[in-house]
């Protein structure tokens, strides 16, 4: 901590590993197979803490994830991005090299895949349980049948099975919502699988947002879990009640640089380009964009939603806080900062720090 | 653009000349050093096209930046950001080599600046006109004072002016508004030119915002302009009237992934992790990430903005389209989307490609 001068992101590898084996055991309870997304962390070391549980199995949301995933040992992957067409012959080469599946949702990907494929992929089909962002609407079988019909035409194509992404669950208002939207998504795929699993006896489901996979108990029928954020957790998650503070494994530390005594502002070397830019509403009604852990007499403390980062721009942060803590904060200090989103924050940084010092690169943008 | 797979910001050389040499001819008509603020592209290549139009000294908002564009052979950087003394070793450093101005805002930088500073290091006192950000408020004359009777313990300092960033220009309402903060700030300025400079002849006023720079008419006291988006611009800027569309210089070209006819909506690979998250609120009150562009008989078309990039997540965009041009957007097509901020999207991309096929690499991010 001494030695930082400007915004840092640290992870607390301990608090990682923990999150990990939670959710490795819940998935063995239910037995479900977890398949991690990687795209919260895409760094190859934070993926060794993975294998030390047994995980061999990827999701990830890029051709160029996959890559880099790819070429750090990886070697069993889900593409889970609706196949994007113009990157076939890169998916080929991965699919040479590792076992890939990859998303479909729509008859013309479907075709340029058929046509193209030259390696063994696996395919799933993409289930919209009401998210509405991808993914072809649960009832809509007729869609379903005239992809599967595409896929029969090169014997490189195997079907999967179903996957969706409850990605409604984010924006949930109680656990109740993410308990009923996840249950609803059950029945959704369960109907699927019970009309195709006679002609696709191999054919799987496989779920996975962060929100459900951590508080919600019943996986009936389901094979495989997906969930990426957990590793990490953030503000957004523990609003959603779905984690503790002290589940939340990354924090920007971040250098003060400024104090308005006037606007009661504390002003920091941190702005758009380290957080992004993803907001909760705080408490009282306004943008919040992290909450704010002081130090103090050696121990940290986190202060209450009265005191929060409440403005970003290109490379400032500003923080709201109370009369008593402006006091406790001065020039020079520095402050962590609980993100918001951490996959956003942590793609914006390129790379973090352990609380050990152990420096941990990211995957490069390009 | 058919060797492009992925999203890819693609930037119109022709077009940043205009706009440098617009602005650099506009500095000359008002008498003021142009001191452009280079957070916006951050590559020295882009760098090099300031340098056709005699530009010798920039503006940057790290010391990271500063370092970044003197190891490009920029010896005369200004960091309009609040002196980070965390910082101050390699701000020293710094100063060994290049001419380096930093900005004070408060007492407890300015006495470790003047306890630290080894090296020539010019100083300007940073004055809020009215953004409420950063800076001492126009009439705090005690506090200037008393910065610099603290300026005047270290020789190797030299105040060098007031400068301000007139920010609230960003969330003018029109182009009035623009105006009157403007010559609001301008009016403050002099106050205090008029107050310091018996004392401090050389001293210099320094204002920044690109929306003012862009449309006002009145730099009267003003000694130097230092504004940045110009050189891209965006839908921000054109939403405030600052420029034309024809003057935005980047757009990300995103191929399409899936349609979904239902909701009148394209899914194309282009999200958070590419854009950033600011966004403008469209003419239908939503929130509006970017604006679209489709290739027609080899010509482009700036669709209306009932088209329109609505929704981002990670990596997935989702655009809205009227039925008529649902229609004439295909999977596997590539789309241009007008971005709303170009300084975020530019620093999420870490490089762009101009129009001719030129790869630009820009600065590292740590």
């Amino acid at each position: 901590m001494t030695e930082i001068t400007r915004p840092t992101l640290i992870i607390d590898k301990e608090v990682c590993l923990q999150n990990i084996e939670r959710m490795v055991k819940k998935a063995e309870n239910y037995n479900l197979r977890l398949r991690p997304h990687f795209k919260t962390h895409q760094a190859a070391k934070v993926g060794e803490w993975f294998k030390r549980f047994g995980i061999s199995q990827i999701t990830v949301s890029s051709v160029l994830m996959a890559e880099y995933f790819a070429s750090n040992g990886w070697n069993d992957i889900t593409l889970a991005f609706p196949l994007n067409i113009l990157e076939m012959s890169r998916i080929n080469r991965l699919a040479d090299s590792i076992k890939l599946n990859v998303l479909l949702e729509n008859r013309e990907a479907a075709e340029v895949l058929a046509g193209k494929a030259s390696n063994k992929i696996g395919v799933y089909l993409k289930i919209d349980t009401g998210y509405n962002r991808t993914g072809i609407p649960a009832g809509r079988t007729g869609r379903i049948d005239s992809i599967l019909d595409i896929l029969r035409k090169n014997s490189k194509l195997t079907f999967k099975g179903f996957l969706t992404h409850t990605g409604h669950t984010y924006t949930a208002l109680s656990t109740n919502e993410i308990f009923s939207s996840h249950f609803d998504a059950l029945l959704k795929l369960k109907k699927l699988k019970n009309r195709y699993h006679k002609e696709y006896p191999g054919m799987e489901l496989s779920m996975g947002d962060t929100p459900s996979a951590s508080i919600c108990g019943n996986f009936d029928g389901i094979d495989e879990l997906r969930p990426g954020n957990f590793v990490f957790y953030d503000l957004m998650q523990h609003n959603l009640g779905v984690c503790e503070i002290s589940d939340i494994a990354v924090k920007m530390v971040c250098p003060v640089v400024a104090k308005h005594v006037s606007r009661n502002e504390i002003v920091i070397y941190g702005g758009a380009v380290h957080f992004s830019k993803d907001t909760l509403q705080n408490t009282d009604g306004k943008q919040l964009y992290g909450r704010v852990i002081i130090s103090q007499d050696d121990e940290k403390i986190l202060l209450d939603t009265k005191n929060y980062l409440s403005r970003l721009s290109q490379e400032h942060g500003v923080i709201k806080v109370t009369p008593t803590h402006f006091k406790q904060i001065n020039v020079g200090d520095l402050v962590e900062i609980i993100p918001v989103h951490s996959c956003l924050t942590a793609n914006m940084m390129g790379h973090m720090i352990t609380t050990e010092g152990e420096f941990i690169e990211m995957m490069p943008k390009y």
